[in-house]
């Protein structure tokens, strides 16, 4: 990805009050592949202790939706039309990855696909949650 | 619903980190229909001010396990299996009400549909986003 | 629904050869729901004689997208851009029918949400599946 | 796969009578991934002849279905409990490719995914639909 659309896709994210105060920060950037990464914690937990569906959906969709920009011409914006997400494990462990891809880059609209991992405390990675789903520019 | 159920779903959701670090509330509880509020502003946000789709989701996946775990025996528990999100307008306004329905209780698995609507300054409600998925007890 | 766009309707629907296949046929129109209904048989079943998940989704699909159809400008079609269901009880009996509604008719997208039932030998009806997805214009 | 199971797989396979009505049969079996194909025609179209979306996802749930199958015990039958498709080109050419994977095998669930392919008449490959979903042991 070159530096513009990277410095770009920084400044979007760091408008997304969310992801601030879910933790969540980016790990790496290309193009068409989004990585996002966040801590386990109380703070966006569920009554058991391990991450919220709703946190991993939200570091899920961000994903997503840069990767699907990171395919985009310059001046466009995404949103997300819809999205679903198959929880295949708990979220358990010191902090979720995700990494959104863009599956279908049409004209009108993006298709996309996630993974998200969870990291043991030994640093072992377990696959946690599929999501799928599409982007529409704005 | 009886006294104890709800007693119960009120210590369960209090023990979700993530509906406090969202600002999340219940409203309203009954028998099979569960709702929530969330007021808007800038801690769930996405890059243009609305609540982010994740904020919007996670408050409807909440109102969905609460509304299945409301018809279910006391012992148990539920997880989300999958959950899909539409969204059909902008997330603006001053608070998100979220009220998931279980549209289907099988002995295995429960079936929910949630919509969530904005309230906008003007008090007037629009819908935001449907959701549909399902749930497993634990 | 004026005469003319019901007529439109029910050509186009004549065109999916997958329908006649199907046995499935147009059991009410009006602006914004379209009901379809198919005869369970053989020609339709999955492995343990009731009808496929595939046979429920096509008419649910259909009945979707016709619906969406029913609400746009005259000269538009629409494709399905993405569409969900959940199976809530085995699709026995002796017909199914899949009632089609339009839940935001947007400018660019069409949400719409789509319910099948079964109609028993005793003419008891008993919903079988819940469909949410998304049309777009083409 | 054991000969056993791939014949327990056919033998179930050639009792659903959707998947004869469509055409569609058996291209590749082994654990934990099935391939089915089915020729693209009149019988199964839509209104502008390429494949009608429901016998893309009815190939597509089959698909998953039988791959889900494939890892588990003997005894087992699965059933479909949710599936979403994306549709993400036109499903034309001479026939349809579909490829169900397992992506998580639980323990009460089994988590899928499948890719749909249309094969041209060049012999060239291109993804149509994406479909995700759950089954689950009856």
């Amino acid at each position: 990805m070159d530096d513009k659309k990277a410095q770009r896709i920084r400044e979007s994210f760091a408008r997304q009050g969310l992801m601030e105060t879910l933790g969540c920060t980016i790990l790496h950037l290309e193009r068409g592949k989004v990585t996002l990464e966040m801590p386990i914690g109380s703070a966006v937990s569920q009554q058991h202790g391990v991450a919220h569906a709703g946190a991993t959906f939200a570091m899920g969709d961000s994903a997503s939706g840069y990767a699907a920009l990171s395919v985009m011409d310059e001046s466009a914006e995404v949103m997300t039309v819809e999205m679903k997400i198959n929880l295949i494990a708990p979220a358990a462990g010191r902090r979720l990855i995700a990494t959104g891809e863009v599956a279908k880059a049409g004209r009108r609209l993006i298709v996309t696909r996630c993974t998200v991992q969870a990291e043991a405390d030994d640093g072992s990675l377990r696959d946690v949650a599929l999501l799928q789903g599409t982007m529409i520019p704005v």
